[in-house]
């Protein structure tokens, strides 16, 4: 999508300029956002963990990307099972929530030991370009789809006018290669002509609403307006959410939905008032291994400094961080919680927009089996 | 309560060393909490108003209290009826939402003007004063309530253990003159030797909960847990929380709740997990006048500041405020919302606990009638 009308993706393969093939990768440091749009250059299996740990990428699509892109950057060290595999080990420690890190270790993996060791080099980065490509291109069915259903919900709905959409964190085109889960249907309807708009949650603690999906929204033109977390349920009883749409780290066959910490108020604030709660999600965000999602998900307890301290800039126009709590208050940051399936409306993918119940059945065949 | 071991209120009279009678009143600065604890004299009219406005003085009583004094203070100037009369309405512009400030500015305007004007002056402060006894005496009530009540829960819950509560905003000792509404039972359960808990919610935009809150609770020694407002929900999901008990800026004869923004969300939570939600209000705080509370209060649409700013401590010490958001991006900032009765289990008053439908008939005779 655009910044500053030139299109990116939040990750791309680069030639180092000593070597024909490729060798690092650059992603746009969302931690960085929005207050300076920097480029950092990844060169190591190292460096990329370090990246994903720090969230300078996050968003469950694009850590996977990462991940691909991370197996990649170990395979210029060695190419040889054991090193692949303690890099597939050291990339599923590094955000143990979000599976899709999982699918793409996996699926590297699996692709690489295959080979012939000479030939994983460069099948591993052929590989996690395809991973990209397969993203963007899961994110534009996500779109096609969820425009449908925001056509269907303007034509509806009882108020005329503007659609607005109510969304929490991020899961615009940073949170993926490009296009987005989540908002991919808005940029879509956007871009079709519609009338929206974007009621962004702030999503305390590291404000992913605030600080990424506001500024990608504004980079490429789509009315929005920042609210605090707690003000979504006060807007739904006054009528002026007319749908929720969220992306997930993680998705269980049954349909509940592992996103970033307070989904679940917002959900049981739309179920409260009949507004529809969609999530988007691309199939490698589906875990088809969870039983019981509030059991089954480990939710990572963050670092208290997500919440003790708030990064923005000063009046001077530098970047600080300040410190916000009384001394020796204890803090607690669960990142993310489960809301149940039974709250949730629907369920778009990329092979289009289903019940939760319907989920399994949606994905039981193959699209070309 | 306590400030580091010596016991303070929010609010008190001084003379001023160049008269006898006394002629200023001093608060607790509240915006410049937790890094700095600094006291403020005010000695007119205007500037309680701006105390008011800036919320350095807040919480419904407190501003009740606040609103007394400002009476007094006006009488300074003149205790004639117009100068009077208009210095009530400058105070009920000050802050739409709480009804403590109506309150509290007819009952000293009722009692003033039955008095011959020479009189009014002395009988201001001295009726400021009762207000504030009173106020101390009500929450003592409320703590006295309460405490049984939590002493119930802590026998019929299933888990044993230190009892944990969650509370949204402050509506501590400092949201009061003393003790406070919904955190004086906490006070009086951790003073009765119970082993109490309590999740703080930061709170956002403004924070009250992890600057004032848990300020309040470090500096009166009760263990206390900050977290985002987003993370009540999953809490309870997992049994980590045995009551929710939240103040109030208005509450209607039929129980519905008016309180800071993200208190709706809260209440859901409580709802969909069974845990009991209380909300602790002396008799002041309701509203009988209210019919629709969705309807009828007045939601305070605050500065957009409020959230595109955070005001914290600097790693030098210093006291700055960082900017948080694109530019560009809009924001909208309502600050309270409306919890619906029927997600309210009790509500905790100087009169004793009753489900909302009792309030009513729990109020209709005076005590004393």
């Amino acid at each position: 999508m655009n910044i500053k009308q030139q299109s990116f993706r939040t990750i791309w393969p680069v030639a180092d300029g000593q070597a024909v093939d490729i060798q690092a990768v650059e992603v746009i440091d969302q931690t960085s956002l929005p207050h300076e749009f920097r480029i950092v250059r990844i060169t190591t299996l190292q460096a990329m963990i370090h990246a994903i740990r720090t969230m300078q990428v996050r968003g469950a699509p694009l850590i996977g990307a990462s991940a691909a892109y991370g197996m990649a950057l170990a395979s210029k060290a060695s190419a040889e099972d054991a090193a692949l595999a303690a890099a597939a080990q050291a990339l599923l420690a590094s955000r143990p929530t979000a599976v899709n890190l999982r699918w793409a270790v996996q699926r590297m993996l699996q692709h690489l030991l295959a080979l012939p060791v000479q030939e994983r080099r460069d099948a591993a980065w052929q590989e996690a370009a395809v991973i990209c490509d397969e993203d963007v291109a899961l994110n534009k069915a996500i779109a096609a789809h969820g425009l449908g259903l925001l056509r269907a919900i303007a034509v509806t709905r009882q108020s005329a006018g503007v659609l607005n959409i109510l969304t929490h964190c991020n899961a615009g085109w940073l949170a993926t290669v490009d296009w987005g889960t989540a908002l991919a249907p808005v940029y879509a309807a956007h871009e079709a002509g519609m009338q929206v708009h974007v009621w962004v949650d702030e999503t305390r603690p590291r404000n992913q609403g605030a600080s990424l999906t506001a500024w990608e929204l504004g980079q490429h033109g789509v009315p929005h307006t920042v609210i605090t977390d707690n003000a979504g349920g006060h807007l739904m009883q006054h009528g002026q959410v007319d749908v929720v749409i969220v992306g997930a780290d993680r998705v269980s066959g049954a349909g509940d939905v592992c996103n970033k910490i307070g989904t679940y108020l917002k959900a049981l604030a739309a179920h409260d008032n009949q507004v529809p709660f969609y999530v988007a999600v691309p199939s490698p965000t589906i875990d088809w291994q969870i039983v019981d999602a509030q059991r089954d998900i480990t939710i990572e307890e963050r670092d208290a400094d997500e919440v003790g301290f708030m990064q923005g800039r000063l009046d001077n126009g530098e970047l600080a961080r300040v410190s916000l709590l009384p001394e020796g208050s204890a803090v607690a940051n669960p990142a993310f919680d489960v809301t149940p399936a039974r709250l949730v409306t629907g369920i778009i993918t990329e092979r289009g927009v289903c019940s939760p119940a319907q989920l399994v059945a949606l994905f039981e065949q193959p699209v070309n089996g």
